[in-house]
C-alpha cells in the first residue's frame, strides 16, 4: 500500500480538511470578510487547498492551509524529516492569523502526519504559540490552560514536555527571545493511537484557544505606538519565520508552493535600526514577557 | 604572527576605514542627516563601528559598517568560511542603502578579508548589487558599466566572471527571480596582489556606481502604487538575506551583533499573499527585469 492510501494518513487528511472548513467559517463570521480558496496540485505528487483572507476588519492576514503530499523522498530531505528515504506522505494543516488591532495577538497552530515505507514508519507533529504585543497576562494564561486541557486529555503529562519544547523551538537566539509567549511543540510522536489523539486534540483546541482572546480584546482602541510596537515585533516573527523554522526552510528547499508557505509572514513587518520601547511603556512591560515562564 | 596582525588585514583595515569615512560623508551631503556611529566588541575578539542613517530625507534606512574580527575558528564555522580551523582574522565593509523614494533603487556593496593560519591562508571577497523597483535600464547600464571598469581595470577579464556569480547569488531560488538586477559578487580571491586591487577597486567605485543615479531620481514624484511595490520588493529582499544570505547567516550562527548584520535589512517590508502587479503598470514592466541579461 502506498504512504498516501494507508487509513493512518486518510484519516488525518479528513481530520484537517473538516478542521480548514470549520476554522474559516468561525474566522470569517468573527471578521466579516471571506477566506479564499486555492487548490494547488505538486508536481511530484499531491497538493493542497490555501486560504487566505487579507485586508479584513479583524484579521489583517491570515492563512489556514491544508496540504496532502507524496513522492520519494531523496537522502537530504529524508534526514530533514527524520525518516529514511524512499517513498512517503505528508498531510498537515497550517494556520496564522495576523490581526488588525495591535490589542489582539497573532497566533500559528500546526499539525502534521508522516507515513513512509509503506506505512510501517510514522510520526505526528504539531504545534500552536500566541505572538502578542501587549502585556494582558491573563490571555496568554488563557491560551496556555486551553493547551494544557487538550495535552493533558490526550495524553497526561504531555502539557508540561511540550510546552518545554515550544520555548526552546519559538526562539530567535541571536536576540535570546521568544517569538512571542509559546504555546506547545512536538514532533516525532509514535504513540498508537496516542499520537493522532494528541494532534487532534490540539488542532480542535484552536477555536477556544483564540477566539475569547480576540472577542475580549478587538474592540479595544489603539495607539499608533501600540501599531509601532506591533510592526517591530512581526518583523521578528518574519525573522523567525526565514531564519529558523524547519517547516518554512523544508518547504521552499523541497519545492513547495512558495505563496502558499509564506503565507506564514505577516502582510507588513518593520525592521528599524536597534529598536528600544519607551522607558514605561506597554511594549517595555511586554519585552521580559518573552522569555520562558509558567503560564498555566 | 597573529593573523589579526598580518600587513595584509592591516592594509584591508586601514582601507575599510578610510572608505566608511568617505561613503558616509558623501551621502550625508546628499541626504542632510548624519550616520550614527557605534562602536562595539566581539567577546571572541575585535569589534566594529556600525553606522547607521534612519529616517533621513533621501535614507529610510541605509547602514555602513566596518568590523574586524578574530579569534579561533571551529570546525562548523570553519567549513562556511571555506577555511582550516584555528586562529583566524576577517575584516571587512558592509553596506546597505534603502532609500525612501521608489525611484531610487536601493544598492548594497561588501568587501572582505579572511586570513588564517599565521597569514599563511587567505583570501578576499567582494560584491555589489542593486535592487530597484522601477524600471530605468539607463540606470542598471549605468550601475554596471561602473562596476565593469572597476573590475577590468584590475583584473582584466574579471566582469564577466563576477557578474555571472552574482547573478546565481544574489537569487530567490523558491521564487525563481533575483533579488534585483544583479552587479558582481565574488569570494576566495587568492592572487598577490590582484585580488586585494580588485576589492579596493569595487569599494572606491561605489560612490561613482550609486552617486549618479540618486541625483537622477531623487527629486522624481512618485505614487502610492511605486510604494506598494518598493514594499513588496523589500520583503522579497527581506526573504534573501534572511533565507540565503551566507554572510547573515553565517553571522548570526556565530555569534555576531545582531543589530549590526541586520542593518541590511529595509526598515519596512511587506508580505501581501500572492501579490500581482497591475496589468499595465511599471511594476509589471520591472519584473522581467529581476532575471540575468547583460547590462555593460
Amino acid at each position: 500500500m502506498l504512504p498516501q492510501d494507508t487509513p493512518r494518513l486518510q484519516d488525518m487528511k479528513r481530520c484537517v480538511e473538516t478542521l480548514q472548513e470549520s476554522i474559516c467559517a468561525a474566522l470569517e463570521e468573527r471578521d466579516g470578510g471571506r477566506f479564499g480558496s486555492e487548490l494547488w496540485q505538486r508536481a511530484g505528487g499531491g497538493g493542497g487547498r490555501t486560504r487566505v483572507l487579507q485586508g479584513g476588519a479583524l484579521i489583517d492576514k491570515g492563512g489556514v492551509n491544508v496540504s496532502t503530499v507524496w513522492g520519494e523522498m531523496d537522502t537530504a530531505a529524508a534526514a530533514g524529516a527524520g525518516m529514511a528515504p524512499g517513498p512517503f506522505a505528508a498531510c498537515g494543516l497550517s494556520l496564522v492569523i495576523h490581526p488588525v488591532s495591535p490589542r489582539v495577538p497573532s497566533v500559528h497552530m500546526n499539525v502534521r502526519c508522516f507515513v513512509a515505507e509503506s506505512g510501517r514508519d510514522w510520526w505526528y507533529g504539531g504545534g500552536a504559540d500566541l505572538s502578542p504585543t501587549f502585556p494582558y497576562p491573563e490571555d496568554f494564561v488563557h491560551f496556555h490552560a486551553v493547551l494544557k486541557g487538550a495535552c493533558e486529555g490526550a495524553a497526561p503529562g504531555s502539557y508540561a514536555v511540550h510546552k518545554k519544547r515550544c520555548d526552546e523551538y519559538f526562539t530567535l537566539p541571536h536576540r535570546n527571545e521568544m517569538r512571542g509567549i509559546g504555546g506547545v511543540f512536538f514532533d516525532h510522536q509514535r504513540e498508537d493511537p496516542g499520537s493522532f489523539c494528541l494532534v487532534q486534540a490540539l488542532a480542535e483546541a484552536f477555536l477556544a484557544t483564540y477566539l475569547p482572546i480576540v472577542d475580549r480584546r478587538r474592540g479595544e482602541i489603539w495607539t499608533p505606538e501600540d501599531k509601532e510596537f506591533q510592526l517591530v515585533r512581526r518583523g521578528r516573527y518574519v525573522e523567525f519565520n526565514l531564519l529558523y523554522d524547519r517547516g518554512t526552510r523544508f518547504g521552499l528547499a523541497t519545492g513547495g508552493r512558495a505563496e502558499s508557505i509564506l503565507m506564514s509572514l505577516p502582510r507588513e513587518a518593520a525592521f528599524p535600526y536597534d529598536w528600544k520601547p519607551r522607558r514605561g511603556s506597554r511594549a517595555e512591560e511586554m519585552i521580559p514577557l518573552y522569555q520562558p515562564r509558567p503560564w498555566a
